[in-house]
């Protein structure tokens, strides 16, 4: 990746790979190195304005939607920043009071590693030469496989992450729900699938719907997921052919819900996922470290190829505060207008992983792995 | 009202006082006229285009945003059209196959006279001289009363409309909700709690707000509810003193988020609010046919005055399917994007309310009669 | 015209036939009676910031775009005003050193009256009932005319208004131009020359279009004049067959000057048109006195039926100096972006025409009666 | 200058350096060797897509907003690119039928490279960190110096190119146009200058400006020229102390227009200009060859340190016609909405000047060099 490739930014919701990178060091060297590590002085008093994300307590920032014409400081000048806050991070590493911010730090990066790989895509399909970020192999062609249910009685469960590892704030406090009885698939939709849908109409068919849904279909156009044309899909590795048996993948939550309208069934609540979900191996499936990895090719469990959308929004759960002070502002403030999705992508870091995990996004949004498995009433 | 005052828009999101008349007699003509009564022809065969709503399964419509054009048909003609409709539905009337149809088109008129009223009073307020649409006198001082919290030990509750009234489609299948121990507020927050939390800085402490909130706040310039302007509000009978004991009104989602965080409290959730609801008469209260009404003086129950903002994000309950047809679309294609509210408005007709009827608005929206109810855990 | 047709507004560059006659009436009222008649007090103080058009100097004023939002006051509420005002101004008709002031008020009044009739025009059109302004019959099948041209040697030309009779201040000071050998056709573009230019490809053909041009079309989708469906067009007597032998109206210089690119010719310049207009009678023509106006048809001379659309930019001639004091606004703040039509229109009272007239429109507008006569080069 | 640096786009307006660079060598590919080059086959035939600016004529093209997200071809594939190009011109270079072509290749050449500095200068201030392109010294003081008048009696003159030299098809046909007598003077306004119209209320007084300049600045919020803050501007190289006796630079028309309203004179038109131009050294004054330039300093004579607004529209001279082909659309199809500038600037390549040069600008436009000086009539 040149210099130029992670400068640009081809939407306001995406930014440059060199700002992830910047912004996960800002973080660091702002919530660890300048809090807690005596006489350290910033790389560059000027940086933290241009790198702050969105984190109102540490005050004015740049505009998100100008992070594309941050050609300077240069990705090498990046580079040595994080060079230099690495090494002054070494004396924190071992205090057991900064373990959880430490912890959270790392958390965070890694979600920008997925960020930023779909941002970097985002960026190049919009360059008419489509070049590849990633090089590789052809997918394996597959037979289709058998598709079954996951059945459950309902009841109460117990929904939010307990014990040891490290989780977000927004997975807790742990709590109980009410499940009704349901089924969810053991599979994903695959793009298939997903020509049948568009062969029997369904971008053109109002009833099967969303309100804002269909109003964003007419808006924009859109007649089918994000990077199709023909028979092609837009991927890290540049326009390849599509798999018909890979998970579909780049659709809006509007989107999975008109399929799964269309399907008969309806998308899972984020409770009926995860009471599914705490059965199954969370480290399993096709996610960032695989092989070939970066785009969804069907691997077997509830985790990997594709986030899933849920028909919850993003809300708190019962008795959940945010953490004080700027760390606080991570993720309670986002809880209105978006929806939950589960699992994990083929761009995710395995640790990343776990039932109890929310991930959300807007509705019409779809840069990101997103895709969709079906449930039922039973 | 004249013609003219019954034929301008403000804005996309309200209608021309003319065309709620016209739409409710138009869903008559439709769904009734048309669709069951042998031999009826429409009274003018071009007006269905003007008056749809935003029925897809009644074809093209009329721009929303444009509904403020219509200098005709004018009001005498959608009266004597009225006249007509009323005449024809005279032989439907007795036979009880068709009764829940008549019952949802008398319902969705009170809807449509609600917001008839909400839609006017923001019309009027866009003329610099701010006339007013009814008189009405002035509010008796009232002493502040005391304020308590009305406590639920938390349990399964039953949700959704059961029994023999009306109700819409989205207020069921009643079914079981996981209730926590909370509080609810006897009370609702007054004009005079709004003016503290102005006065603390409310409006301008990013930590006290959705991140889309501040956004709204920051883009838009809020500094106070919609229609005040120094110790004036404006109101259905033109710019009227501020009552501090008042139930505010004309708030958003994200104004009542903050103000609840100001407050180191919460929104309910709309399932607490429906089982202290189901306590209280849903006919008390300050609503349409009370005199002095379409103000919001503070009356005591749950109902009456303003709608009360949850923090429920408007979803289908469980096992909801909408109905078949274009009446299908009635409500459940709104369920992305928007929060619940509950009670009933000093603009509600009284036979409206219930303590299962969920009505849902954008966040940002705050052009109807929307206020909030503090809660609390135990 | 009803209360409610009086008051819409279809687009900020429209006004509502009410704000109309309530300007006109606020001029006279301002620059007269208010400066002049001792003892004058407003009819109702508030209604200045209402109808003030865009005199800086007179203070701010109600927002353009918004004009149709005011049901009040309502039209019989202006038509006493306008009684008020001319019952106030007889003392000041006989006084001579008002004259002029006075004359400047009902030659404004005349613009506006044809302003009225163009932006009702294209608010009814908005309308999808299509109604009539005023009935007009059928017009008489006339044959193709000859057409011919008016040369012009060239030489310095005398340019501007001189002598008694009223003129705007932008239509002087004369002065000479010097006028190469050219020729001005005897007659006006045809809606069946247009419709030549449109099978011949003229809306599909970059090469023919300015820049600016060949965006609009391309932005706005523009494949004919405005108000034109299949074989018909928008009139004030709602939807008509369109007669092949009227000259074409409601287009845009864009669209003027790419159909004198395609028919090999140019648009004449001002100075061009005036040099052949000092020959013709101005009073001559289809004006809007005459019967069955208010559309097109076609007759003889430079004047009536539309205004036309010249090569030159609307700028201030040599040595113009604005009036001073708020009048002063009345033109020459326009001189930049515009271009400039002469003629007269259909919709344009008669003693309103003189060859020195300059009318202006940005390039892109056509809603009101613009058309072209060629010209070209000897 | 980085890949970065090279890449990246501040707005629509402007273009990347890598773009400009490319954008020249596909002139050169074009017209030259595709259409004069037997056998010459392109060096990326995906290429011509990103690279062509507005010519119809050669296809459909990319997006011009998008232009700053083609981090691929590199800086340095285009470099490639162009050493490609230059070496397949050899053999074209002697044949004399080709000479036209590649002069206006090599001026258009020129062209751009202004535009590229201009460019890059936006987009390096659109940095917070305000990076520096090319490094000068600090400007030496000077006093303010005697200013005059250059007087014109006024008469026919002999406007447009003539003769042998280069000159674009807009500066033609030569003609003859009527002057009055008027002085120009012998000064370009200065910071200095600029700092009594802002002291004196200019950006605050709508009488000063032309309505859609006024409706610019409140809509835009205007107080200074473009890249000043308190006594600094913005410069190529970085954040530099205003010289008061510098040009004032970075000004729109509307401003130019403002000032010498305020001051009670005018702009001069493009006639007036030009016949004072001629007397006049196009060679002399600050352009881009000269030791610390790319800032205007305040040279003697007509040309150099900026461009100067006219009071002329952008229009066609008397019987022009524009070229056959593709290289027709180079600049007539400009040809509305836009203002001429005369003179050179301090980044116009010194053998690009000459009296007959019309530069255009739409009226809000100031990111180029553009300044003024002042007219009367005499």
């Amino acid at each position: 990746m040149s210099d130029a490739d992670a400068t640009i930014q081809s939407m306001a919701d995406a930014s440059p790979a060199k700002w992830h990178l910047a912004h996960t060091t800002w973080f660091f060297e702002t919530f660890l190195l300048r809090d807690h590590l005596a006489g350290y002085t910033r790389f560059d008093e000027r940086w933290p304005f241009l790198f702050n994300s969105y984190y109102e307590a540490e005050g004015a920032r740049h505009a998100r939607a100008a992070r594309g014409l941050l050609s300077r400081p240069s990705l090498d000048e990046v580079l040595a920043w994080r060079a230099h806050v690495d090494a002054a991070m070494a004396p924190l590493l071992a205090r057991p009071d900064l373990a959880p911010l430490i912890e959270l730090g790392i958390q965070h990066e890694q979600q920008h590693q997925e960020l930023l790989l779909t941002d970097i895509q985002h960026a190049l399909w919009n360059n008419p030469l489509g070049p590849a970020y990633v090089g590789f192999g052809t997918a394996t062609a597959r037979e289709e496989t058998a598709r079954g249910w996951i059945e459950h009685p309902g009841g109460i469960a117990r929904i939010g992450h307990e014990g040891e590892g490290f989780a977000f704030d927004n997975e807790g406090p742990s709590h109980r729900a009410l499940i009704e009885p349901f089924a969810l698939a053991d599979h994903l939709v695959t793009n298939r699938d997903w020509d049948a849908f568009i062969a029997d109409g369904g971008y053109r068919t109002a009833a099967l719907w969303l309100s804002d849904g269909w109003s964003w279909v007419q808006r924009e156009g859109v007649t089918a997921p994000l990077y199709w044309r023909e028979g092609e899909s837009f991927t890290l590795a540049g326009w390849r052919q599509r798999d018909p048996e890979a998970p579909v993948t780049h659709i809006s939550y509007y989107e999975a819900d008109a399929f799964a309208a269309w399907a008969g069934m309806r998308l899972p609540t984020e409770f009926e996922w995860e009471v599914i979900g705490q059965g199954h191996d969370a480290s399993a499936g096709n996610q960032l470290d695989q092989a070939g990895a970066v785009r969804p090719h069907g691997s077997a469990g509830l985790f990997g190829d594709v986030w899933q959308w849920t028909r919850s929004a993003y809300l708190p759960y019962p008795r959940f505060r945010p953490a004080e002070g700027a760390v606080g502002e991570y993720n309670g403030k986002f809880m209105s207008g978006q929806f939950v999705l589960r699992g994990a992508s083929c761009a995710t870091p395995r640790g990343h992983s776990r039932a109890s995990y929310r991930n959300f996004f807007y509705p019409h949004q779809r840069w990101q792995f997103t895709g969709l498995r079906l449930a039922k009433d039973l």
